[in-house]
C-alpha cells in the first residue's frame, strides 16, 4: 500500500494540538511531564528543591546545520542528544538532575512525526534519569530548527551541597576521564565522508547498517551517555574538580588550566583509545581524541589516593574504571599551560584547541 | 569627526573575548553576574534555594523578524524586553526571580555595541530585581539572532510556599488586572505604521522623538515592567489566580477559564483603556485592549473581600489599585468560555483569541 497523503506539519497541525501531541509522547515512554508543557499549565513550571542541597542550572542550544545534520540524525537520536548534552553539564558538576525545559524554534515544516520522534527520545532519556519535562515554549524560526533546552539539577542527598567544579584542581593531580575518547569525532568523520548515503536518508539506523563495524562511533555521536552515576560517585569518592568533554580534550583541559590555574601534562600513551579506533584512524586518531570534541565523558582531577579509592568504588558499582590520561602541574611562567608527552618521550605543547563558533 | 572604522562584530571579535566583553557590560550597570557567564565558569550555574520556598522555571525566547524589529527596537531596549518577559512570567506565579540564564543565537555579524546595549539593558532590570545573570551559551545562527533566556525564581520568604496559578479561579471571583491595557499592541501598532521613519534608524530615542506624544505607547511596547512586586502582594493578600497577559486578554484569560474550567464574563466599561489611547484609536481600541497582546500586567482572579483588602494594601504600598474587568462564571455547557459585555448591555460570545505561532 501506498500511502500519498502528505506527511503532517506543524504548520498544518497548529501550534496547541502540536503541544498536546508532544506532550503525549512523552507519556508514552513514561518520562514524568509537568501539566505544564508549553503553552499548557502555568507561566512557569512549579518544584520543590530538596531541602540541604545547592542547585545548578545549564543550557545549551542545538541548532539544525550546526549542531546537527538532519539527513543525518534520526529524530529520536536528536532528541536523545538534546537532552544527554545538557544532562552531561549535570552530571560534570556531580549533580542530580531533575527539570528540563524546552523551547522548541521551529519551521513549521518540519513532519509532525519527526517531532514525535524527537520528544520520545528526549522522554525516554529523561525517564531513565528521573527528570521532569516541565515545559518550555514554542516560536517560529523561518529558516532552520533550533532546539534550546535548559535543565535544573540539585546536589545529591549524600552530598552535603558538594559540587564538582573545574577551579578545583591542584598541581599533583592526576588527570583522569570516564571513558575512551575520540569515538564521537570518528562517527562525525565517518559520517561527513559518507555523505552521499546519508543524504539519501533520514533514518540514522540505515546508516548503521551500512557503515557496519562502525557502529560504535555513530552511536557515540548520536546518542551520548550523561555520566550522571559516574559524576555522584566522583562526588562521594571526595574528587572535586571535574567537567564533561565536550570541546575536546585540549579544548576543555585549558579551561581547567584557567579556573584553577594550573598546568597539565597528558600522556599519549594512556589516552582511552580503542585499538580500533587507532586502526581504522592510523593518521587522525590523536587527533580526533585530543581535539575532537562531544565525547561527554567526564574529565576530572583527583589526588592519586583518591583514585585508588574510585577504582575500588567503581568496579563495586560496575561503572567503568577511570582511565589515567595525565598530570596537574604548576601552572608555567610562559607559554601553553598543556604539554602533551608523545609516546618517544619528546613534549608537545600544545596552543588554544577551544573551538570558536564564529572564527571556525 | 567621522570615525569610518567599520563597527566590530561578534565575527571579528571571537566568541570567547565576547564573553569577556559581555561579563564587562553587565559588572558596569552593577548586576550580579554569577562568574560562570557562557563559556567561563563551570558547566552549570550553581546557587543556593532558600529553605522552605518552593522554586519556578520559566523560558521565552525572542527571534529577530518574528518577536522583534532591530530596525525599530534599540538594543538596549531588546535586552531589558528579553529578561523582563521572563521575569514577568516569575511574577505572575507570584514568585521572587533569582537566576537567568542567556542563550544567545548569532549570526556573527551582530556590532560589538549592540551587544554590549543589550547587556546593559538585561543587566540593570536584572540588577533592579536582585537577578544574577548566571551563564548560558552562545551558538551560531546563521540567518537571525535569537534569544533563548531561561528564568529561575522561588516563592518569597513570607508566603510558605504559595504561588499563583492558572487553575485557581472559582465561578463568582472578580477578575482584574494590575494596570491598563493595549498599550504595547498601540505601540506595535505605531512602529508598523510608521515603518519608513523606523527603518532609518536602529535608535529607539529617535522613534519616540518623532513619534512625540506617542511616548507612553512605545515604551510599553519596547521596555514593559515585570510586575514583579505586584505578584507578590497578590500572594500576600491570599489570591491564588494569575497569569501575566502575554498573548492578549482573551487568549489569556481563555487559558485561566480551561485550567479553572470555569466562564468569564468581561465588561467593556470597566476595561483599563487609558482616554488618550481610546481617543488615538477610535475604531480599535477595543481590539488593542483585548487582542493585542504584550501588555505583561497580570490578569487575576479573587473573591471581592480580598480584592478590597488588596485595595488597601497596595495603595499602603504605592502599588496601582487593581482594575476590576469582570466576574467568574461556571463554565458554560456550551459555547465560549467568554463573554464580552459591551457598553450598551449586549453581550458578545467571544471566540478563541489565542495567537497561533503556525497558523497566523
Amino acid at each position: 500500500m501506498n500511502d500519498e497523503r502528505p506527511a503532517q506539519t506543524v504548520a498544518t497541525l497548529g501550534e496547541f494540538a502540536l503541544i498536546d501531541r508532544l506532550a503525549g509522547a512523552l507519556a508514552e515512554v513514561g518520562a514524568a511531564a509537568a501539566p505544564d508543557l508549553p503553552g499548557i499549565g502555568d507561566d512557569a513550571a512549579i518544584w520543590t528543591p530538596t531541602p540541604g542541597t545547592r542547585a545548578v542550572v545549564t543550557t545549551d542550544s542545538l541548532i539544525a546545520g550546526i549542531h546537527f545534520q538532519l539527513d543525518w540524525t534520526g529524530w529520536r537520536d536528536l532528541g536523545h542528544k538534546a537532552l544527554a548534552v545538557n544532562l552531561s553539564d549535570v552530571a560534570a558538576m556531580g549533580a542530580r538532575p531533575r527539570l528540563a525545559t524546552v523551547s522548541l524554534a521551529l519551521t513549521g515544516g518540519e513532519p509532525l512525526d519527526g517531532l514525535l520522534e524527537l520528544y520520545r527520545g528526549l522522554g525516554l532519556l529523561a525517564a531513565r534519569h528521573g527528570v521532569t519535562v516541565a515545559g518550555g515554549d514554542i516560536v517560529a524560526s523561518p529558516e532552520r530548527l533550533g532546539l534550546h533546552l535548559t535543565v535544573i539539577g540539585e546536589s545529591w542527598p549524600e552530598a552535603d551541597g558538594r559540587l564538582l567544579t573545574r577551579d578545583a584542581a591542584r598541581p599533583g593531580d592526576l588527570l583522569a576521564t570516564s571513558g575512551p575518547l575520540g569515538l564521537s569525532a570518528a562517527g562525525l568523520k565517518l559520517l561527513i565522508e559518507s555523505g552521499r548515503v546519508a543524504h539519501s536518508s533520514h533514518d540514522s539506523r540505515l546508516i548503521y547498517t551500512l557503515q557496519g563495524t562502525t557502529h560504535d562511533y555513530l552511536a557515540a555521536h548520536h546518542r551520548p551517555e550523561p555520566r550522571i552515576a559516574y559524576g555522584r560517585a566522583l562526588v562521594a569518592a571526595g574528587v572535586r574538580a571535574a567537567m564533561d568533554l565536550s570541546d575536546g580534550l585540549f579544548g576543555d583541559l585549558a579551561k581547567i588550566c584557567a579556573r584553577s590555574n594550573v598546568g597539565a601534562r597528558i600522556d599519549e600513551a594512556a589516552l582511552p583509545v580503542p585499538a580500533s579506533l587507532r586502526a581504522r584512524f592510523p593518521a587522525d586518531w590523536l587527533a580526533l581524541a585530543t581535539r575532537g570534541g562531544e565525547d561527554y565523558e567526564l574529565l576530572f582531577a583527583a589526588p592519586r589516593v583518591a583514585l585508588d579509592q574510585l577504582r575500588a568504588r567503581y568496579a563495586a558499582q560496575g561503572l567503568p574504571a577511570p582511565a589515567l590520561i595525565g598530570e596537574v602541574l604548576p601552572m608555567p611562567t610562559d607559554g601553553s599551560p598543556i604539554t602533551l608527552r608523545h609516546t618517544d618521550g619528546s613534549e608537545e605543547a600544545i596552543g588554544g584547541g577551544a573551538f570558536d563558533h564564529f572564527r571556525g
